[in-house]
């Protein structure tokens, strides 16, 4: 950037893209839509006394889950961390583990691995997809660590790296068979983080069903929401039993006895936010045709503006584009802080990518490849108003 | 019991007094009650799009527990288990010390500890209150601990007892007062276990607000509900800063940066539950009336009835009445699992004490003192249909 002047109309340029898209308003960088059976499944919920634990709702919100992304199983719960938290546990990882996880994606991930008293190991990114680069994933793995029977170790730490977790960045399919190749070659098992990916598909398969357990997320700024709340998938019929079983107390059945027979958790989704669910999930294919053709409206808006480029769907993949995303040229970085200051003072919420996990104090001593790619994306990326109801603005 | 047609003979007899209470039908343990604003504020929720993290639910709910308890700070959360596992890491609890907490009570406090690291250290309690036994505990303590700078130290395991987590069982306030005096004594933090006792009251002060933190639950099958929810109580202001900071991923506030400055939890309690909370909490002192007036009817019918009494609230206190309590006497403790199981046979909900946390097979090798009348009192305790609506159905 040669001036504050260029700065200056670099982004009013950005500005004025963005506000041909979604008008001179104030908007929500996303924003729920409870436009279906949302009022009707709440209040039934309540009619009927049935709110917490107890009800039709998280079963049916299991099932339906089920049959939209393809997995043999979905267990419901309290939140996308919750979710991230047992799967990691169902995968093995314990006490004294290393588990390799983006150093660009949410705090969550990082969370989770500490609360099964392991380790994150941070690994860097491509820029396709924004997830983890299988290619040097691999070349690092060879150059780092030791397969000592069938279990991956790092050479520097003696600890065994027990599990990945890619995640589908703002919605878009990471490198997931590449991953998959990788996972294999050095015996690290796979749990997916697709908690910003539901409605995305990889080779006509869900986000989320290529790992050995994958997670959801229905939080408020998710593509559909429950208010809070989170799904494991599996395919496994044990693993899927053993994750109802842990986040619902490890009680055992009983009509009317409690014994619990392990150290189990209170990560159950209530009923009342499973109906919220049951009615969103009915629509998440209208709620995801507008937001991918929001897409195409910010794609147009941003077409012929030179310095920055918008993030579209890998080849090969269906996105639900959950943020959509815009890069800025490298030269054009320093420009970031100041577009981000501006939009959102003018009441158009946009937001960066996380800090790099790495960067953080509560994870800056933690185990890492080198980290190029994933800091120079972290400074590049913009994420704009992405709700599909802005998709009807067109104008 | 001499014999079997002697004990049908008890258990009809207990079931004829139920039902002369509760009418002849099949009836819940504890079903909720929402005759007030609920739907309106969960429409609101809906009609407004803030049903998650963001709204102003959350807030208003905070504010009006802080009026009811009269603690100076209540926090929302996800649900009581929370609640504990964050108070309890508020209040010092590390990976390595030992927390005090009753054998008679819920597993999520014996999960909580172990989510921090720490072990559960089992005691008993006393009739009164079905809570800890503060004499026996002194007596324990004095004679199997040391203080040294100030601490308490476990003389067999050499660990610091940092917390006990006092419950104050099916709303029954403990003898808190007395379990402070012994906190004092010995250097032990008191995280206050309130998850049965909203609404009630030992000496006109709220239950939860004795120790430096008391946690709250509303799950289902609580006085009030919020589908799944908790609070944490403080009155003190730093902590009650770090507790919202902690349950809510540790991010550091900023309009539009992903900073988190430590391990934090998605503990976060969505505004759609905190609505419904809003609601409950105006009524929920109707419902303690009706509870307290079921109390009367069941006294009434089991007055005269030999080999079972009612437990009433302990003298001093105001009790919420939570769940209803038959006690067996000593000699017909053989006819519970009989009473369970007919009384639930026919539709009537009834319950156990849980088993003793010292006997599941997650615990039993933790340490514990002597745990006779927490057995004893296990084994006596049956609960019975609590709900405030059947105060109406006098007769």
């Amino acid at each position: 950037m040669n001036s504050s002047l260029e700065t200056d109309a670099f982004v009013q340029e950005i500005i004025s893209a963005i506000q041909s898209v979604v008008g001179i308003k104030s908007v929500a960088l996303h924003e729920p839509e409870f436009d279906g059976n949302e009022w009707e499944y709440t209040k039934e919920c309540l009619d009927t006394n049935f709110v917490s634990s107890v009800g039709k709702y998280v079963d049916k919100f299991e099932r339906s889950l089920e049959d939209y992304t393809g997995s043999k199983h979905a267990i419901a719960v309290s939140n996308g961390t919750s979710a991230l938290h047992i799967s990691l546990l169902l995968a093995g990882v314990e006490q004294g583990d290393e588990v390799l996880v983006p150093a660009l994606t949410f705090v969550a991930t990082a969370n989770a691995i500490i609360y099964c008293g392991a380790e994150p190991h941070f690994v860097d990114s491509e820029a396709d997809s924004l997830g983890i680069d299988p290619e040097k994933l691999r070349t690092y793995l060879h150059s780092s660590t030791t397969l000592i029977a069938g279990q991956c170790r790092n050479r520097i730490s003696g600890k065994v790296i027990r599990a990945i977790v890619p995640m589908h960045m703002f919605g878009h399919p990471s490198k997931i068979c590449e991953l998959l190749d990788v996972c294999m070659e050095f015996g690290i098992t796979m749990v997916e983080d697709a908690a910003e990916s539901l409605g995305s598909f990889y080779s006509d398969k869900h986000t989320g069903t290529f790992g050995l357990l994958g997670t959801l997320s229905f939080n408020g700024n998710k593509t559909i929401t429950t208010g809070g709340g989170g799904a494991i998938l599996t395919n496994d019929p044990e693993l899927a039993k053993r994750a109802k079983h842990l986040t619902t107390t490890a009680k055992v059945p009983h009509k009317w006895q409690y014994v619990h027979d392990e150290v189990g958790y209170n990560y159950r989704l209530p009923n009342l936010n499973a109906a919220l669910g049951c009615a969103q999930l009915e629509n998440i294919e209208s709620k995801i045709s507008r937001k991918r053709v929001l897409f195409e409206l910010y794609q147009d808006a941003f077409s012929s503006m030179s310095g920055v480029s918008i993030l579209r769907e890998p080849t090969g993949s269906r996105s639900n584009y959950w943020l959509q995303t815009i890069l800025l040229d490298s030269k054009k970085i320093s420009a970031r802080n100041q577009i981000l200051e501006r939009t959102n003072e003018i009441g158009i919420s946009t937001r960066p990518a996380w800090d790099l996990l790495s960067t953080l104090r509560p994870y800056k001593d933690f185990p890492s490849m080198d980290l190029v790619q994933a800091t120079e994306l972290a400074s590049r990326v913009v994420n704009l108003p992405s709700s599909p109801q802005l998709a009807k603005a067109k104008r």
